[in-house]
């Protein structure tokens, strides 16, 4: 009995990087491509791809990246891994207009192979065929994809939820769902963010009342809206209202701008004639006809939002006669910084409304039964959550009959081999996370963070001194020079008394002989360190520098 | 008609710090005395204490600290702020055997004049005269203050809640503030925490049957507790439990520790025979029959808890067998590492309780509403809490009929100069955060922070030289090292490019002639900054060194 692998390359330790490998003998399809935020303690990182290791020491097998959906955490590694993995990407149409607008910042357009998928199209690759799915999420042009293979089908939600009355396309079908259950799944994997909230996840459309009611109660406002960049039927919807009470809309911040404008190519947006406007065209609109739909619903330091919050926004100044909705809920970690902006803008004098503005984008406790209750697989295998949800999501799987043991927790770089007789992780291969900084991908590792760390702690006091490379004598120095250590008066004494106890400490080592530069600095380090440390308490990065002139 | 001072020092736009100045004519009293943790951007500082520049410019009329509770925001300054102004601190039992505590660590006991004041007893001081009034709260011994003047009774509400069945204690006192109330209020600056949140806060009693089914359910398991360290009556409701159960209780975690050793001594917690045992003890107590109260509960990096989850725990090893409880709700900020842990805990096997185990300390709109009721004060001066809080306590005094023009929000530093005619602010006095680190009180400012931040994003490199001071040639380097930069082969490659380039640069400036050490560094960072922008988009911090030999 032939067994198939499925292989998650990164995003169950690392939320956000979602990519799946399924493998099968000489043929192997990769599920998302995305990249992770950096965690606090990442300093300086922009970004965190995954490891593709794997990939590239198979890539004869490679047949491809199928892509669910356009969100970073699936699509943002495509330019970076496909230097070294360079595979046609599948992808439905907006989630690969959104793919070109990377390729094209890459200037890789004309390297990429791409095919656009329609919905319940099949695309062929070694052994395997692969059928994208009508889903609904909050972007629009979600698939979940049926992966056949000899062992059996595997079907991945991707990032889903279930609305039965979407604002753009088609409902989830349902049906496919069903007639795929019907022939038989061996493992489901389905997305687990909700799996904690019993329910269902209200649909995207019962925002158009909310919209609505906000829009008739600040009549007299001028109104801004903040949300997410990709989420286009939330944008409709806000251009719906806007339309619906003779208000004017311009758009704000980068992102939002590029979404609406491949939304729009591709008509998955469609927008009133004489709506959105230009900035400039708002000077002959009065305030209270309005609307500035934004980034920065989450607080982002370099978002729109937070710049007309803090009041540095070349625009628009925000002040009483302002409505200000948040149209989001805070993601984890967010709260603070989406905190400060709410009580930046109450502070100038503006309304804010952040609460029931929002609904979410991932299937609920009921939705998740019903995915299960259509497909009955026969292993389930929770992705894309953090541990407790996927935990959250097994449990639901048991209360619906599938047995603790088909229940798989897979970690990252876990091989599950299975079929419908047995599923077992039998090895794993390397993942983990590669940092991008800047221009850089990979060369910031853990010693460069281990030394930001530090250096963001206590700063750094270098000693430089000049020894005469015959003679071993000190003929300059030592100096000290400090950086995020002290900045005050005081502090030129303790950098004198550092001085004194560097002098004494570097001729003590060269009495004793020798010019041997490498125990002149760890005795610096040594004196120098603990000497900081009983005056301040504090523990600078010491870097001793020895010239030889 | 006289008129009253009321100044917040501190706590307003930088919450935690707590601190309050009252002034009638040649007297200040001061309420409470506390310090705020860093925000994220203070990179390294341990923690923030008030600018009292007013007090000491006026250290002739301060009267006293009165003190509301025992909590960091409220008294974690006093050992900074006491070595300025040195005046009596008068506060209830707890309160003052924790400040104890921390003048001892500070080694001021003898030089600080105390006093415990009893709830109903008032204690006279200069103009003024301030009353201990029995409120309730998440720490044993907190109290409201009436503060009376000529020009008027102020109350002061602390932190506070309504509890009607307390652990400790009795309930708050609300005779006591109604017969204020009949008498006159002046103004009222109340809690605002949980302004926002509609109904009643439940009695800290209600946890008792929680406690009680959470170790039905879980009793065959090794149970984990994580709670705040300063909440005694928690504590004492979890010893109840286990009490009941037969169980053996240990602390983990020096706060938890220290304080509950603090409420031994005065007597707010008392703990049958036998029941908390040393660690050493537990290794004759079966799994079951052990529960171990830990820090840790807001996912503090250091704390107990969170080395337990990484495994790095010297004692305890968490595993399947055990149950850990959060008995605490997410402080705005710790969201993802409290959720880290506890994803850290079920994948080390460990059932983990984190909802619905906790209750408010503060008041909401329901008891909010009764307390003003009770006092019915001429003005409304909301106080504790963020800016939408405040501003959502405004609103529920105007709902019950305070006129706008006297609900009242301040700044920080606002003098509000008020009578029973009038209310307004009058002007401003210095104030603001002091970053304490390790010893240093105030050293390190905004120059130093800046310099932590650009080091923490992108590193720093040093270029040394030696230059002869009188013939100025360059006779040694430029030599180049760089710490929290990039860390891989090919960097050598990129050092060296600095290198050369560093090398004319210098050479370059040297030829022009003049050997303006000054001008040749400037030139330094411009050249080589712009050389490593472009060759990879960032920017460390340049520090160029010329020793002159």
């Amino acid at each position: 009995m032939p067994k198939l692998r499925i292989i998650p390359l990164g995003g169950l330790e690392q939320i956000g990087m979602n990519i799946t490998a399924f493998e099968y003998a000489d043929s192997i399809v990769v599920v998302d491509c995305g990249l992770a935020f950096p965690e606090d303690d990442m300093l300086g990182v922009d970004l965190v791809i995954p490891d593709v290791t794997y990939l590239k020491e198979n890539i004869a097998k490679v047949k491809g990246f199928f892509i669910t959906h356009g969100h970073e955490d699936h699509i943002g590694a495509i330019p970076y891994v496909l230097r070294d993995v360079n595979v046609p990407i599948y992808a439905t149409r907006l989630t690969m207009g959104l793919i070109e607008h990377k390729l094209t910042e890459h200037q890789m357009m004309d390297s990429t192979r791409r095919k656009v998928v329609s919905f319940g199209q099949s695309i062929n690759a070694g052994d395997f065929r692969v059928e994208f799915i009508k889903t609904n999420h909050s972007i629009v042009d979600a698939a979940a994809l049926a992966i056949y293979s000899p062992a059996g089908c595997v079907v991945h939600t991707g990032d889903f939820k279930v609305d039965y009355t979407p604002i753009y396309g088609d409902a989830i079908d349902l049906q496919r769902f069903a007639e795929i259950g019907k022939k038989g799944v061996l493992a489901l994997l389905a997305d687990s963010t909700n799996a904690e909230r019993p329910g269902f996840t209200p649909s995207e459309k019962t925002l158009g009342p909310t919209f609505d009611a906000l829009f008739t109660e600040h009549k007299n406002h001028r109104i801004f809206v903040a949300t997410f960049a990709s989420n286009v039927d939330r944008v409709q919807q806000i251009i719906n209202t806007a339309y619906k009470f003779g208000r004017k809309v311009s758009v704000e911040g980068r992102s939002m701008v590029n979404i609406i404008d491949c939304a729009q190519k591709l008509e998955c947006i469609s927008i009133p004639e004489n709506t959105l406007v230009e900035y400039d065209a708002l000077n002959n609109v009065p305030p209270e006809k309005q609307v500035i739909i934004t980034t920065g619903s989450q607080g982002e330091s370099m978002a729109a939002l937070s710049r007309m919050a803090a009041g540095t926004h070349r625009k628009f100044a925000i002040g009483p006669g302002d409505t200000v909705i948040f149209s989001s809920h805070p993601i984890p970690g967010n709260e603070k910084p989406i905190t400060k902006i709410i009580n930046q803008l109450l502070q100038k004098g503006a309304e804010v409304i952040f609460q029931d503005v929002h609904v979410s984008g991932h299937a609920c406790q009921e939705e998740i039964k019903l995915i299960y209750s259509l497909l009955q697989p026969r292993y389930a295998v929770p992705v894309h959550g953090e541990y407790k949800h996927r935990m959250a999501q097994a449990k639901i799987a048991q209360d619906l009959g599938i047995p603790k043991e088909r229940t798989i927790i897979l970690g990252s770089g876990d091989i599950l081999e299975l079929n419908v007789n047995s599923a077992e992780v039998v090895g794993k291969v390397p993942v983990g996370g590669i940092l991008v900084d800047g221009l850089g991908v990979g060369d910031v590792g853990n010693v460069v963070l281990r030394d930001r760390q530090h250096l963001a702690e206590d700063g750094i006091m270098v000693i430089v001194m000049g020894i005469e490379s015959g003679s071993g004598e000190l003929i300059a120095g030592p100096d000290i020079v400090s950086r995020g250590f002290v900045y005050v008066k005081e502090s030129d004494e303790l950098l004198e008394e550092v001085r004194l106890l560097a002098l004494e400490t570097v001729e003590g080592c060269l009495e004793k002989g020798g010019a041997d530069w490498s125990r002149i600095k760890t005795a610096l380090k040594d004196t120098v360190g603990d000497f900081i440390w009983k005056k301040t308490k504090r523990r600078p990065m010491i870097l001793p520098i020895i010239e030889e002139v």
